[in-house]
C-alpha cells in the first residue's frame, strides 16, 4: 500500500501502532469494532490506503470501495446482525465526519435501528 | 442489464414506468431525488440491475458498488452539498429498509446533518 499519513488515527490503527479489535483484515481493507458503539453491532471498515473521504474518491478507489460494500453484509451477519444492518459514511463538515480517513460504519443487532437517515 | 423485477418500485423507475427527477444516469446506475427528502440535498443512487440489498452483494456487484460510492461526492457537490454529505444504506428489517432494491441515500446541504449514526 502507498499513502499512509503519519498522524492519521486510522492509518496508525492500520499500521498496528494503535490497537483495535479486528473484525476482518486483508491486503487492502481493515475492519474493527467502534470504540464507542451506537448499536449492539458497530464496526468500521477502512481502506488501508489513506483517503480523506468520498469527495476524494476516484476511479483508482472504486475496486476497494466496491469490495468494502460487497463484504459488509457477510461481516454484519458474522458479527450478530443477520437480519439487517445499516451502512453510514460521514463526509466532511456537513456530514459530521470526525476522523478524516474514509470509513464505513456498519451498524446492526437484532432490534431495528432508529429509523430514518436524518429525521430522528 | 439483466435482472429486472417486474413489480419492484425502483426497477419500474429504472425502466421509466414511474417518473423520477433524475440526478444522474449511465448504463449501470440511476440517481434520482428522494420523493420525501430528509435534508436539503437528498437523492438516491441505485444499480439498475436488481439486487435486494447488501446481503446479496457478491464479487459481480463490486464494480458498480464502487462506482456508486466514488461518484457520490461529485453528485453531492453538484446538487448543493460541496462541504459534506452522508451516505446511508439501509439493509433488511433491522436496518429499516423500505424498498427492497439496493439504494444508497445521499444526504447533504449547507448545515450539518443530525449527528451520529444511530444515537440521535
Amino acid at each position: 500500500m502507498s499513502a499512509h499519513k503519519p498522524d492519521c488515527l486510522f492509518c496508525r490503527i492500520v499500521r498496528g501502532e494503535i490497537p483495535s479489535r479486528k473484525v476482518y483484515e486483508d491486503d487492502d481493507i481493515l475492519a474493527f469494532h467502534d470504540i464507542d458503539p451506537e448499536a449492539p453491532v458497530h464496526f468500521l471498515m477502512v481502506p488501508k490506503a489513506h483517503i480523506d473521504n468520498l469527495y476524494d474518491a476516484g476511479a483508482q478507489h472504486e475496486a476497494v470501495l466496491g469490495r468494502m460494500l460487497a463484504l459488509s453484509g457477510r461481516l454484519a451477519a458474522e458479527q450478530g446482525s443477520p437480519d439487517g444492518f445499516r451502512v453510514v459514511v460521514n463526509n466532511g463538515r456537513v456530514g459530521r465526519q470526525e476522523v478524516y480517513h474514509l470509513h464505513i460504519h456498519v451498524l446492526g443487532g437484532t432490534e431495528p435501528l432508529r429509523s430514518g437517515t436524518n429525521r430522528r
